[in-house]
């Protein structure tokens, strides 16, 4: 890969279920991939060496890849099921509470974690704190679409929102959607879409229509009420929701993409034809079966904050862990939260709260 | 297919986009699939007659089958955009209120139709009243899972919703879910979830914990706290949720799969070794693809009224609209409004509004 923009990164040493082998191979394996990259990984001193140890096989043991890796020590990691509330109390010290002040102190650009989304969100509040003119951080990620690729959010930071809020989110789409994985139209502002149950005006209950009204004032891309299916047959480039549906439509999705995908392997066991047809077609169907593979499209940034955070799947394995650090030094190169601001502040939206 | 309790059901002749003709072919086909049935289509006379004699085609041309479709005179056809308020002052004479009417006169057991789902509950409520101890009819529908299928309410009919009316959903979901596409275990029970963002008691806005915590008291076999990857992966007999986000799950959903067969036809047409891969698979795949087609599961009962209500998909075509013509039938032979009843009756639920 070309060498770009220097960025720096800390990642959360224990984010997630496999606890710091799989993070500590994924840096590894984030730091061969863009060599501009650097990275402050947090933990437990004794178990980051010995993972790095065991991830330094001949692909990784290059001492300008290990040289770029830095162990930041922490006292303590936090459990998965822990509440936010308990993290602001007792977290100092622990790997996460380490990963979001490495970027509060300057050291870092942008952190990683595969962490609990409650602490990640309480401690992006307290450490970097809200921009200016936003009331909520808000989880946006990327996915696959019939066109190229459509951002969604919120994805579950948010349960309970406002019109205002809505709005908000909007605002953080179109600044974080990333314009490299527009396919197709040339429009340079991303179509904004507002999930609704129907797409005429008087539809939906009163929080969208009264975002849908207050979306239209603004000088966005605003395409405005999309429906569900409209998501995936790439009608827009961001969809915003509330968190709880947009939850619910994220984890349904995907767990569809893979029931589909496990049936289609049944389908191709069932018969000696079918076995010889899933032979010759491997090849483009495997090409299928990456595009949607929802590894390939983890790292959701948590938006909104002052400073890049980028939340990784709890169960991220090896190459979904990389995928969301390199989300992570793309989203600081592209200065989100800093283009978040100036339009907030070019709405006049800081001042609507 | 072999004869069973016999039903009349009423059809709304121009219910969805296609109008008369897709909606009397779709007649014919069910009359002959189920001869145990009588159809009452309502519409305007010379309209149905043309349609009727259009689809008389040499399958449907026998005597048997003309003679149990009755043509019932409307004089208007409502607009797909007409709004509810309107259709209760205005809307005596249509299509739709004749075809409700015709289940509350007694003259069907069941009535079809692909028209707007407001005017529809609004006319379900008016002709055919709410079952006593239920605040808002619900949308349900079944979808093929990993085991078998699962059935989903509300689909949109209710947009903000109560904890009570979560639990009135369950209540519903349980008696009108076929057993019959139960695959898997043994239990007489469908098992229920709750959608939320996560398993834990204390995951979820207080909308769901409430809900949670009443349906926990009820005998019902519920299981807690599903996620939207548990709908697909077949964990449940019966998903439950609000109408918005349940209705952006299933439209995500119809979306994402519709996308996902597309882009597989265009794998199997990308290289030569595909399509000759595609010619040997061809027969599996498409039993995959129409397992999983909409049009297999359309017809949405209407839950709640007095009286079987089913809402076929506005842009139905022939095929789906057979489908939910037998869907009325089965969930009028399997009782399921009195069966409601009895149930929120034995849970004392009615009482508690």
């Amino acid at each position: 890969m070309t060498s770009i923009e220097p960025v720096v990164l800390s990642v959360d040493g224990h984010g997630g279920d496999h606890g710091e082998q799989v993070v500590v191979a994924a840096c590894l394996e984030a730091l061969r991939a863009d060599s501009s990259l650097e990275i402050r990984v947090c933990g437990i001193p004794d178990r980051l060496e010995k993972a790095v140890t065991a991830g330094s096989g001949p692909q990784n043991s290059r001492q300008s890849i290990r040289d770029r890796l830095t162990v930041v020590p922490a006292t303590d990691i936090l459990a998965m099921d822990v509440k936010p509330v308990a993290v602001l109390r007792r977290g100092q010290g622990s790997s996460m509470w380490q990963a979001f002040d490495e970027v509060a102190s300057g050291r870092a650009q942008a952190c990683v974690s595969g962490g609990n989304t409650g602490a990640m969100m309480a401690l992006g509040v307290k450490l970097l704190g809200l921009l200016e003119g936003i009331q909520r951080p808000a989880l946006m990620a990327h996915f696959p679409s019939a066109t190229g690729y459509v951002a969604m959010l919120d994805l579950g930071a948010n349960l309970n929102v406002s019109a205002a809020q809505l709005v908000q989110f909007a605002v953080m789409g179109a600044v974080a959607f990333d314009e490299s994985r527009k396919i197709l139209g040339e429009n340079a502002d991303p179509a904004i879409g507002l999930l609704n149950v129907g797409h005429e005006d008087g539809k939906g209950h009163e929080l969208v229509k009264s975002a849908h009204g207050m979306l239209k004032a603004l000088p966005l891309n605003y395409t405005g009420f999309i429906e569900g299916h409209d998501l995936f047959a790439g009608k827009v480039d961001v969809a915003v929701c509330d968190g709880f549906s947009g939850n619910l439509v994220l984890k349904s999705s995907e767990g569809l993409a893979r029931m589909l995908f496990q049936e289609l392997g049944k389908a191709f066991k069932s018969t000696f034809r079918a076995r010889m047809g899933a032979a010759l077609a491997s090849q483009s169907i495997g090409k299928l079966v990456e595009r949607f593979d929802p590894a390939a499209h983890n790292g959701a940034p948590l938006l909104g904050l002052n400073g890049v955070a980028v939340k990784s799947h709890g169960g991220a394995d090896c190459r979904a862990m990389t995928r969301a650090i390199l989300e992570a030094g793309q989203q600081a190169r592209r200065k989100v939260p800093g283009r978040i601001e100036a339009l907030i502040r070019e709405y006049r939206l800081e001042a609507k709260e």
